[in-house]
């Protein structure tokens, strides 16, 4: 019985850390193996594309649709990208999935991750790190996607970032992908039995009932 | 080289919940599997008995180096059984253990938590339930080793115990034994990754070391 409480409310998880360091490869294998685990699916005023489906890969929205949600306060963060397009991390899609028991995962920059944490505090933040600067180096230039300035624009960024690592609750090393999944697997757990939400309810039961 | 660091410092890991809940089953078998782990020995006033060995058992002290002890704020807890022999939790021993990358499991009642963790703030708390209350009081009907009125007491104070779950970082239901040490596993695992105690190291390295 108790443990039906515990399970009721899920966790809004946060895996933030610079660009590179492997935090979508995280999240998708957590995702195969969790069914009590989704992605949040954003907002956005960019157009659909061929193949994309409402509120799967995105809530497509107008600009003005978009700004009256800033407007009412609906974002958990929102940005502007390349002066262009809106992307945003709707309230209430987080809130709904959590209601019923599932834990959201929010994969974020680190800019974002600290805007999701000022408006919703309970959000579990975890920071993953590459194993050194060298290593996230030259996984950045092993990608082969970008230009040698913007390998050295994004690993300046990385310096930044990793400074951020103190607004953390959980730092995970990103060397072995297989223990880097485990240590996310064990917080979500930690993270269940630590659900400040339904302790005064476990509290009301455990006094109410009797033998 | 990150991962060093974030294993360097152990916690002090909090076991505690009513009388017959299980707590000192569950850490036992944390001891037999993982070797970063150990009990804290405390000290006594009470007299060595034969196989018992000093440092192992207990630090066996005089009642004139006990209030010593409490005197120069060397407890984490203490307290004194049947107006008789004391008992206390040696600080010392503690952080000792922790500087060596240990963890400390240290399984103790409700009273007695609270108690440390006012002294030590970093302390991992971790609330040992019963499935219900009803399953509690068969358990210790079970035990066969207290009179109906002593079961009754312990009972009742397992009621009172159970209104502090609040105070506790962790809630971890014993309805199954092998699923309850699994979730102090995990739970441990996520407490390392969330040191504080080495995220300014972190940032050191990670902001001086170069590619």
């Amino acid at each position: 019985m108790l443990k039906d409480i515990m399970n009721k409310t899920g966790n809004l998880i946060v895996l933030s850390g610079p660009s590179g360091v492997g935090k979508g490869t995280i999240g998708a294998r957590l995702l195969e193996k969790h069914d009590d685990l989704c992605f949040s699916v954003s907002a956005t005023t960019r157009e659909m594309r061929e193949g994309e489906q409402e509120g799967v890969n995105y809530y497509y929205k107008t600009v003005a649709e978009f700004n009256s949600m800033i407007e009412n306060n609906e974002f958990l963060e929102y940005m502007q990208v390349f002066g262009k397009n809106y992307y945003g991390t709707p309230r209430a899609f987080v809130v709904e999935r959590l209601s019923r028991g599932m834990s959201v995962l929010l994969d974020i920059d680190v800019q974002g991750a600290k805007v999701v944490k000022a408006n919703y505090p309970e959000a579990v933040m975890i920071f993953i790190a590459p194993p050194s600067l060298s290593e996230l180096r030259r996984r950045l230039v092993g990608r082969g996607t970008d230009s040698e300035e913007a390998v050295e624009r994004r690993f300046a960024q990385a310096k930044t970032e990793l400074a951020m690592v103190n607004e953390y609750d959980y730092v995970v090393v990103n060397d072995d992908l297989d223990a880097a999944v485990e240590d996310v697997e064990c917080i979500l757990r930690a993270s269940r039995l630590a659900g400040t939400n339904y302790k005064n309810e476990l509290f009301e039961i455990l006094n109410g009932e009797e033998a």
